[in-house]
């Protein structure tokens, strides 16, 4: 198995007002809305939305609602970059969980929750290399 | 807020044990077993293994336990190389929760399990793009 991800696929409660979160944030897609799943090109890898029962049903999970153990990070060059990614998260409608601030490990960040609660740490750890094409690097 | 994931984090009960787990799939890291994080360099982004408590903690999230609306998965470029897959996840104690099989959007996928319950599926799409390197694009 390579050492990589090619989708990761978010389960959501409503297609429509998802979709127009990450649209909020300034993601594009040409995913047809009639298609019942919405794809974003992200890097080399993609984001999908999906229903999330359906994607349960799929994944032959049993769905104990809430958070499971997988959190998403969104790494910056700046922390002041990491606070306008919060409050632009915050503008289309997140939930902050936590407010940017630095962290235990040297770097800076803070959380925010989709709304489908699904948790996105947006951080700038300085260990790491990020690449002007957004691409991420351990030191 | 760029379109893109930098960092995958997967909470899990035995860091050395979830650690063994990908390490047996063929993935390499060199993160130091003391620092009590793992990550890997998974293409243009970072896959992290984290004690859930302290994920869940760092999340600001309830853990209601299980699967919680996120499922990944490693696309190939045939379904042998999906079959072969499941077969070396199986071998290294993955639960394999769907069988290889052609799916209803035209492709061919299954889906295992790995030690914490964290659903990966593993697929082949044959209207996506998969690059050499393994990176992805949508047709």
């Amino acid at each position: 198995m390579e050492q990589r991800v090619s989708l990761v696929t978010l389960g959501v409660a409503d297609l429509v007002r998802a979709r127009a979160f990450y649209e909020a944030l300034g993601w594009h897609t040409d995913s047809d809305p009639a298609q019942g799943v919405v794809f974003f090109q992200a890097g080399g890898m993609i984001v999908g939305l999906w229903d999330r029962g359906e994607l349960a049903k799929d994944s032959a999970a049993e769905d104990a609602g809430g958070w499971g153990g997988i959190t998403l990070a969104h790494n910056l060059r700046s922390p002041g970059e990491v606070d306008a990614v919060l409050a632009e998260a915050e503008g289309a409608g997140a939930e902050i969980r936590r407010p940017g601030a630095p962290t235990f490990w040297g770097g800076y960040s803070g959380l925010f929750a989709d709304l489908d609660g699904h948790a996105w740490e947006v951080a700038h750890n300085p260990g790491w290399q990020l690449a002007d094409d957004g691409s991420i690097s351990l030191a």
